[in-house]
């Protein structure tokens, strides 16, 4: 590994420690001196703080005088909650700059021009591929203008959602349960539909292995014009809840991407994730599967509208893990043909 | 390992030669002279042709003679298409016997105790896990009466076996397709529902990678009382055919129980699969997931009786295997509580 990628690793690996769900991309940066040696490494904390080049420039000091910034994603050029991060690293004397991902926001781009117009040498850098993936639904977000959608399911091999009677605890065990938490907590909104707020009351929280609650929530949002019960778990205050009276998946996601959503998780029910798959606007499945079979009751999706196997949506699996006595299968929706 | 272990280990290997669909067990024999030294290793080619013993024996010859024989089952002690092996053995001088499982079948049985009768050393030997999991399914029907059911089902992620058309051509993938010939290839018969033959008009053969048809086909079994045009694939001759006039499980089972098959891969459709869940009469579950949702269409399973979760029939995985883009799942039906 050369000494720029393994400088680009580090940013990297400095970038993960950032808050995935947050509304702000991830960002790592490791500053070297004149010489080469590092002299700070930086990540962002999440919107309102230091972005990750303000973050390394503090530490460094006078010491990045000359020297060379590395930066998973180029340096932002405009001024938000915080100053642009151009003005900064030209403040502080910095001659080089190494970016692995340009910035697709117009609102933010132009930095690497900026940097250059100003006299700095400017190069897109390497690991591009792991920067894109640490960033993949925000900037997807940023290039499409809707969020990253995941829908997950958690059903029996024969596809059933909850039994004749509707009841549905628990299809899958405790282990794919904690998973889905973890899923979660990777998100800035978890949706699902006033049917399914009503049949299972679920409460939408991410909580750790020990059941406590996580730091951080993801945004609770139900979607449709049936009103919730003040006792409804979704109304317990443990996150935020917003009800979105829509079934428009592009209403949902337009909302959500104005309040700097960039991930969602969608679970369900039926009728919900058939509306978002209808409309082409599930990026991603997240199938649980329970070793069980009930023979009636409501499927994984409602109508798709399919009448033929030709006309199946068909995707593309990405990953199958077994979680316990259930398996997780992972699969990306095929273009339409 | 020990010498005794080596040899049933030996015989083990002979055993797996054998034919595992065919009606007799599959069984090996090795024969060591009064010195020790390996003189004969056999195993049953199947129905109709020399047993294990006979095998081995033959290639001893005269330096059998004091010597020792480790079988993997039972030496038989009945005269059927062939002699009793326990006749041939002390009539080659075998001093000691060593096998690894006792032989459920009532006609067959008492092997041990007639050679221990004649002054031959009988004894238990190792291995037995291995040689009882060698015939697993053909043990299974010697102790309960019936052939061991394996329900195979292929359908997409939300359990869809076919679209609301009736089109199921292709769900899954090749690699899967091949998979279920090697399925067919370990059992005995194959079982459809009037209904599929007539929908899907399968041919049931087995066929190798090259396409070609194998020597060893398994009994085509069609369950029901609608007729088949005589244009039907089933009626091709590639294999024998069986028209069963019953939906009962427990008639149908009976009927290739007496034709000597002790494994039996039930392909559906659904309300056959059905028929035999509610009977108890499913051993083992194997489904094929294929990265497809249709959102409509027939269900793996047709009505179970099963009206709310906690009578959901629960399953207990055995195997999780990639195929291809399809996922493979494997399990067995828990006893019902």
């Amino acid at each position: 590994m050369d000494e720029s990628t393994a400088l680009m690793q580090r940013a990297l690996d400095a970038a993960r420690l950032g808050p995935e769900a947050d509304p702000n991309p991830r960002v790592g940066c490791v500053v070297t001196d004149a010489a080469g040696a590092v002299v700070g490494v930086g990540h962002h904390r999440g919107a309102g703080s230091a972005h990750a080049e303000v973050d390394a420039l503090a530490q460094a000091g006078d010491r990045a005088r000359g020297g060379t910034a590395h930066v998973t994603l180029e340096p932002c050029d405009h001024t938000g909650r915080t100053g642009p991060c151009t003005r900064t690293l030209l403040d502080a004397g910095i001659a080089r700059v190494v970016f692995a991902v340009a910035d697709p926001d117009p609102d933010a781009a132009g930095g690497g021009a900026t940097l250059a117009a100003a006299g700095v040498a400017v190069e897109r850098g390497p690991l591009a591929e792991q920067a894109e993936e640490l960033n993949a639904s925000w900037l997807h977000a940023r290039r499409t203008g809707r969020p990253w959608v995941v829908a997950k399911t958690a059903s029996t091999l024969d596809g059933r959602v909850a039994a004749a009677d509707g009841s549905s605890r628990w299809i899958t065990g405790e282990a794919a349960r904690e998973d889905v938490h973890a899923l979660r907590a990777r998100c800035g909104a978890v949706v699902v539909g006033t049917g399914t707020a009503l049949t299972d009351d679920p409460q939408l929280t991410v909580r750790g292995d020990d059941g406590t609650a996580a730091a951080r929530q993801p945004l609770r949002v139900v979607v449709g014009r049936r009103p919730l019960p003040a006792t409804a778990r979704l109304r317990d205050g443990a996150a935020e809840t917003l009800a979105l009276a829509t079934h428009d998946p592009a209403e949902v996601l337009a909302a959500l991407h104005a309040g700097g959503v960039h991930r969602v998780l969608l679970e369900g029910g039926p009728t919900l994730t058939a509306a978002f798959l209808r409309a082409g606007m599930v990026d991603e499945l997240v199938t649980y599967l329970a070793p069980a079979l009930l023979g009636a009751g409501p499927s994984v999706t409602a109508d798709l509208g399919v009448t033929t196997i030709t006309d199946a949506v068909r995707l593309r699996p990405t990953d199958v893990t077994v979680i316990g006595a259930d398996v997780r299968i992972t699969t990306r929706p095929l273009a339409r043909s």
